[in-house]
């Protein structure tokens, strides 16, 4: 009995739904019979298969069928994709490689575990973007920054472990289309530095083949000083030829031993960690003398831009954390060679519940991109608090930037489509740790499904995702299907009505970031300030405050400029209002600061109500976890409720029109 | 070369002042030769006089002399006490035992190493307490709770130490006539509870038989739950036979090998540590079955008393941590056998730089009782901030508490003269760590040095005491002399006005309780709240409020309940006060807290100024490390004095009058 569950890839009995007649004899046409995807491919279509209907399934190659599954190679697919179409008896899948062939397979599986009908099926799928990527931020001791679902299954007393987990969590991984994992935390300390030695290429070896075998490349996060730290030059200087020197011979030997390794994951001169700005240099520097490096292997280098001044003053109204990503990079536009894409996160600040698009995506025009989300609950409920985020995604990716007449969404720009170019992507921080169930909170597992989805196919709605996911991973029992549904996709908006109001972020406990503490950052380094006085709140990021606003193309530039056109769930972010002001709804601000957060705690209440009606109609154990984590989260919301409410109400003096309890 | 400094008893040169003639001879009359102590003392004088006057003394015994310096024992003399008179060239100490023959000494090498004259010289002092005892909390891994003065020098990789630091710590604690120290931290865990054990007895009775020799009795915290962790029955109920039997056996054990041990200082039902609670009994029960048990060795139990409800909602008004040690401990007044003393903190929340007396002090009228203080810096500045304490000491004890018609103060009840008895004490959480100067900030060693010096003699004056440490520690320039002073007596008044107005208290950050965080602990569960809302601050403490004002004697419970009677320091910590409020001073509360914040920080420049100008004529290792002290402590005040005004100006909207800068 393994320790752990098998999330959506459970393959549980389904009905029938006429499906059984394909699945007797499949026949593979075109392809390698010695890939190992190939492999992995058949073994997950038998025992899918026999999990699932029980049905034994004979596979064959280069044979025409009667009746079955066609899985024919053909050059004209869209790489990594597929198409599937039934007709007269015959499913055939369609694929120009491995990774295609793979998630067309997986699609079909999903189809049956749905209880979806293959008759008549028509399916063309292809990747949204080239590089679909999860950051795990998993330590060489075990530990996982921000982490919320146990331990890594990574590192192990800092030893690399491979084993059957690792298997199955590339089945999980592969069956949404993810193609690239960086297993280790971008703050590289300690042995995580020692991964490109000898002491760890083994295994890395071990880890990357296994990846390969399901079509995910393996990335590994660098220390920027390593020259230093393993007894190199005594420089990380990146013009420094000793420098070079020791990088060329580092990644020759790494390449050596892994040729299939996918590339690095670099956090360079930001929150303590070292960087080129040490030495002088910019970040453009940094990144290409390593690109030019491994671009013979035809690796990668990811670039993080989640550089800023993390030791502000609060006093200093004129400095703004919220304009540095783009401060620092938009300079370099165009120096960056072509292996390299810098990895922009999706807001200005740090994964808050609300924050607008960074402008840095879209800004950059001669430049690879890749967005990167968090779908580790760092600042939305660390697991505790169901937070379904893909509603949030799809906001971001449909933001439209104009920065091109056409294909000027975010989308379009991580999809390549904006610049032409192939090296951009979509990367999450992702959710899972050794918990048995993976994600902490079962209801997490749909953001861990849901990423890969939405970053394979940008057109999913999130509702289509989260039912995808429900269906595999819960029940197709209509009322699990509707009553899961609907607390997904209210989640998002209810943890934010109870959390920090209109965009203004923060207000958590600080460095653990669960719960409340509305002063908590406020006079602090980390240029994190919601300014509240007995007027009002907000931080003016307009022409007439930091001029953050300023930042974005028109016309999204004045549109945040002013107080008027601001869309109002970002009102605080951008402005500094006062509390009697009237929204559109034709409430004051610090009303509805008090509605939102009294309607948060009983929304919760209410997906609590839904969630207990569900007892028997899913497995006991995802009923038990779940309702003991909706447990915390009431606690949680009604904390975040009376802090916020009193907080506001003791500075602004104006009581509740409703007379509420605020103390 | 010794890696710590002797702090005031280094012995540096001195001039005569005519004492060389005393010094040359000393000889000791009816005191047992062969004595560890009086072997101390004559070592001592040696060393301190060779030091100090280079002169090379000879020490007899039984012999009358012509000229020179007496030690004669003489049993009219109170316990621990001595008298000192010259007279025609022979100066006699007398003393009734050899702890007052010791404390004598120090008195007489303190008059040479202040350079004052022993001609004519006529002092008596006598203790002040019967038990006069430093609190350490010293953790077996070598790290101080709440130390701010390197690591532990008892303890050093969980094992006990005993070396020549040892030594002279004893030396540093006999001179000042402190008599018992706890040498761990009053929250036991880990090895900790192993201290009555075999593993560590041995090490244990070393170091009280090296304390026994200056006259300190050692004294262990204890672990109320030993009996479970170290195997013996499943539980801590004091009236269970099986637990009473397995302390008597292990008290035995202990006392069977370290018969001169003190006794144990005991924190039960406090902040998550174990206690009677738990069984459904008293904290009376808990005590006297410990103190039936050590009664026939000779042993004492102090038993804190700070014991309150850690889990307090916030929004609950109505409880009131101030009012927990005497609500918890005045019903059992009387209950408590004889060798049992309650332990019992200056203040009824915990080591604020202001707050009321403890009314449980006094309060109870049929228990011994022990004040509790602490010199250790945790709220006061960390012994980064210069925060010279007995003045405060000096206020608490005395209190006038109306307990009794006459000797009714703090002093009074803890020397006995209020109730009549002798086992009552002033214990210290003490400042110590293994900092070469001892204490972090040299400055910090005038309230090690005082804290001694206050609970062996009650009539010294903060000044006196101040003039003492300063004239043996730095020097007797009159120069340094007097502007230490001063920085000394004014550094409490300036750290009040640059943190926490008016007897509020907190406003720390959270955990650490250095530099402000406002709002750190107004949302926690630790019962220490500010109350502020846009038209006011303070917690309403009177009969209309929680009702805390009513655990005092009249007239003090009236002079507290009325916001006209209570005195302005303390005003904040009694009642609910709008910032409009005129206050004495004629000034508004908010205008109050303004000038107070800002003059918090010029005082401190002008300490620094003071300091600066001493370079030379103090030590140079002394000056550094104050002189960074002082750098920090300047940035912290300006911290506080900044997010204090802003705070409150952002929320009561009330701008300065002055219209200095808030931000």
């Amino acid at each position: 009995m393994k320790q752990w569950t098998q999330g959506w890839l459970s393959y549980s009995p389904k009905k029938d739904c006429g499906n059984n007649k394909f699945l007797k004899k499949i026949s593979f046409q075109g392809f390698d019979k010695e890939s190992v995807i190939l492999q992995n491919a058949i073994k997950e279509l038998e025992i899918g298969i026999a999990g699932m209907l029980s049905v034994k399934t004979e596979v064959t190659f280069e044979e025409q069928l009667e009746t079955g599954i066609q899985i024919v190679k053909n050059n004209e697919i869209h790489s990594e994709g597929y198409n599937i179409e039934e007709k007269e008896g015959i499913l055939t899948l369609q694929a120009s490689d491995e990774r295609g062939m793979l998630y067309g397979i997986y699609a079909l599986l999903r189809q049956i575990s749905m209880e979806k009908s293959l008759t008549d099926i028509k399916i063309a799928e292809q990747p949204g973007s080239p590089f679909r990527m999860y950051n795990h931020w998993d330590n060489m001791d075990g530990s996982i920054e921000r982490g919320y679902s146990g331990k890594s299954f990574f590192f192990v007393k800092e030893e690399v472990v491979v084993n059957e987990r690792t298997r199955d969590y590339c089945r999980l991984v592969a069956s949404v289309g993810i193609n690239a994992v960086v297993i280790n935390n971008v703050n590289v300390v300690g042995p995580a530095t020692y991964l490109i030695t000898d002491r760890y290429l083994e295994k890395v070896k071990e880890m990357t083949d296994l990846f390969s075998g399901f079509g995910i490349k393996l990335f590994l996060s660098l220390n920027f000083a390593a020259t230093i730290e393993l007894g190199g030059p005594n420089s990380a200087d990146p013009l420094d030829p000793e420098v070079i020197k020791w990088w060329e011979q580092k990644i020759g030997e790494v390449y050596a031993k892994i040729p299939n390794l996918g590339g690095f994951l670099v956090k360079a001169d930001s929150e303590g960690r070292p960087g080129p700005f040490t030495y002088g240099r910019t970040q453009a520097d940094g990144a290409n003398m390593l690109a030019d490096i491994i671009k013979p292997y035809g690796g990668i280098i990811i670039w993080r831009c989640f550089v800023y001044n993390c030791q502000q003053d609060w006093r200093d109204y004129k400095t703004d954390r919220a304009r540095a990503a783009y401060d620092n990079f938009i300079k370099m536009d165009g120096d960056y060679h072509d292996n390299v894409i810098l990895q922009i996160k999706n807001g200005p600040m740090d994964f808050q519940v609300r924050e607008p698009i960074s402008p840095l995506l879209g800004g950059l025009k001669k430049t690879n991109q890749m967005l990167e989300v968090q779908v580790a609950q760092e600042y939305t409920g660390h697991q505790i608090d169901v937070c379904y985020l893909i509603p949030m995604f799809k906001e971001i990716l449909e933001f439209k930037t104009y920065c091109a007449k056409e294909h000027d969404t975010i989308a379009d720009i991580i999809s390549g489509r904006t610049l032409g170019n192939i090296n951009t992507g979509f990367a999450a921080v992702i959710n899972t740790g050794n918990d048995k169930n993976w994600t902490g909170n079962d209801l997490a597992g749909a953001n861990f499904y849901g990423f890969g989805r939405l970053a394979y196919n940008m057109k999913l709605t999130a509702e289509e995702i989260a039912e995808e996911w429900i269906r595999q991973a819960f029940s197709n029992d209509t009322e699990v299907v509707e009553k899961v549904l609907k607390i997904l996709m209210e989640s998002r908006a209810t943890y934010e009505k109870y959390t920090t109001p209109l965009g203004i972020g923060w207000m958590v406990t600080p460095h653990v970031h669960y719960g409340p503490s509305i002063d908590g950052y406020e006079y602090s380094r980390w240029g994190t300030y919601h300014r509240a006085d007995h007027l009002g709140m907000g931080v003016d990021r307009s022409d007439k405050g930091t001029g953050y606003a300023q930042q974005y193309y028109e016309p999204n530039a004045a549109m945040y400029n002013s107080m008027e056109t601001c869309p109002e769930e970002l009102l605080l972010f951008f402005h500094h209002v006062p509390y009697t002001y009237t929204l559109k709804s034709g409430k004051t601000l610090i009303q509805h600061i008090y509605d939102t957060h009294f309607e948060g705690v009983e929304e919760v209440e209410a997906m609590m109500a839904s969630w207990a009606t569900l007892k028997g109609r899913v497995n006991e154990e995802i009923f038990t976890v779940v309702t003991e984590r909706f447990n915390k989260q009431l606690a949680n919301a009604k904390e975040w409720r009376d802090q916020v409410n009193t907080y506001f109400y003791r500075k602004s003096g104006i009581a509740d029109e409703k007379e509420r309890m605020i103390y």
